[in-house]
């Protein structure tokens, strides 16, 4: 979850905590927190790639109108995520500057980080959950009453072994592995957690190269978990936390698999570059202590042809695409000039 | 010239320092410095580019036993360049344990940096030059006496007008346009120097499209001192100096000039990538501070095929390429696994 990284660099090795709020939105209500149109509101930034699940998840499922979202400053100050793109500095369904107030509101005191994706209960302004493992899962499982029509089945019940295997491999060896290879302090850790970065990416290329997803013939949730990672490769993991065998531009297999996904509604047009460039080398200063950020890498050929569609598959199985980003929530479009 | 870097570091900007000692070694001895074998000692580190031309300058003119050779090990202490790397951590021919014993032996108390390329008079144990901008030419013209047979003309007299006009703009926006953009200490500079850098680039690319040397059809100085650059870019300047458009793999027509180049005798057979991935990325703690040293590139494609002989050219004139590297002078070869 993104806020962690910064404060772990000062460790001996870097280690993610686990998400200290979980409760559950439940479709049943059973755990106190039912599902509900208008209730909750999805704080993110598009910088993070914990955050940016929910952001796909909540687009592909049609999430828009039931479940509000807050976009955080990308780069956080020293009381962490803020609202400071918003009029006035504060967000306008919360009316609070800092996410650490809605945290404050669930618990005085808590001394852990603070931390995005974070769900935040709109009447109260208390932290619901920070569980950035769970909350897709629950996006995908129970707010089904609230999916658009058409929404895909991004958990379905007869792959969800496979699934979870897969994400989590992808998880401990690629989502976690480019913080553990970033944030390393001595050779020998950097050096086994890059080496497992791509030892795994060169797994998964292998099962990619036949089939068009990670699990069955459909977009699921161990794609949107791989996707966030492989976005970010080029413009931050390659430079800025050393993971530079190769780019993922050489790697055939992953690239357009990559752009695959970053081409199909609800992914690329989450993606804000601009937010993920300054996130990452504005705000670790301790692995680049001039805060500069890079020009490059290029980013237009993320819309080039990648000829997936040749592998067969049914994107969305029996569902559709999503419709076009609601106005308010559009980004810049990848592939202006650097 | 190695060893500036990081001292110019602390400043608003960076500005490479003129060389302070400039004797020039000449065929008639004009200047009191006569060329002569066995007279001379050059002191280079394998990780500086500016020490690495008269690395491959010697080599190309066979002047190994005319001119011996002294490696400092690639990374510097609060003293600058040592002979770690040898027996006793001496330099067996100066019998100096740091490079900055040869200028306390010209100049007592000279308060400037401690640089290589530098060539220090045997007899004497004193620092004689450390331009190394006139270096190599004085090596290709003055040396000439003691070239080995089928020495190639790296500066012909018919060609040196174009040959300075095109090493003036390879030096100000590449050579040492790559350290202005990793040395910035603000957005803006770096972002000068950084496009600067790529669009020199893209101007050499277009002229080498057509034609396989910088100048006229066979190798020249120019060549050299792209080269030393070419040759870092991917391991060090891509991503620990943020030249990070693209990478030079990933640009057809320069990425194919570096491999001939590379694969010419004189030229990779000079390369240490360890030498120069760990000269950068320990020695400027300023941008790296945890001085870890990343895993990649991947080497082994600097030898794979690279076509420009279908461009023609003669790459040494009407001379012959150089013999194998001395023995003790070799290096490990690129492409072994990372």
């Amino acid at each position: 979850m993104g806020g962690d990284g910064n404060r772990a660099y000062g460790h001996k090795s870097f280690s993610r905590s686990r998400s200290h709020f979980r409760d559950r939105i439940t479709a049943d209500g059973r755990g106190g927190r039912p599902v509900a149109a208008g209730r909750y509101r999805l704080v993110v930034s598009r910088a993070c790639p914990w955050a940016s699940r929910a952001v796909i998840s909540r687009r592909l499922l049609g999430l828009e109108d039931a479940l509000s979202m807050a976009v955080a400053d990308p780069v956080q100050d020293d009381r962490s995520w803020r609202f400071t793109l918003d009029p006035g500095g504060r967000d306008p369904v919360l009316g609070i500057r800092y996410l650490s107030e809605a945290y404050d509101r669930r618990e005085t005191g808590y001394p852990g980080g603070v931390s995005v994706p974070a769900v935040v209960d709109v009447a109260s302004g208390e932290l619901v959950t920070n569980d950035y493992q769970q909350l897709t899962l629950d996006l995908a499982t129970e707010w089904t009453a609230l999916h658009r029509e058409g929404a895909p089945d991004l958990y379905p019940a007869a792959r969800r072994d496979e699934i979870d295997t897969v994400m989590a491999e992808v998880y401990e060896d690629v989502n976690n592995g480019v913080y553990r290879a970033g944030f390393a302090t001595g050779q020998k850790e950097y050096e086994k957690a890059c080496a497992g970065v791509f030892r795994r990416l060169e797994t998964i290329a292998g099962r990619l190269a036949g089939q068009r997803y990670l699990v069955g013939d459909t977009l699921t949730e161990a794609d949107i978990r791989l996707f966030t990672t492989l976005v970010r490769f080029d413009p931050v993991y390659h430079g800025h936390f050393k993971c530079n065998r190769w780019k993922l531009a050489e790697e055939p297999v992953l690239w357009a698999y990559a752009r695959d996904l970053f081409q199909t509604p609800g992914f690329g047009d989450t993606v804000d570059f601009d937010h993920i460039k300054r996130h990452y080398y504005q705000v670790h200063t301790g692995i680049n202590p001039t805060g500069i950020v890079p020009l490059g890498p290029d980013l237009a050929s993320w819309l080039s042809p990648h000829h997936r569609e040749e592998l067969g598959g049914r994107p969305f199985g029996d569902g559709t695409p999503p419709g076009p980003v609601p106005e308010g929530e559009r980004v810049a479009p990848a592939g202006r000039p650097v």
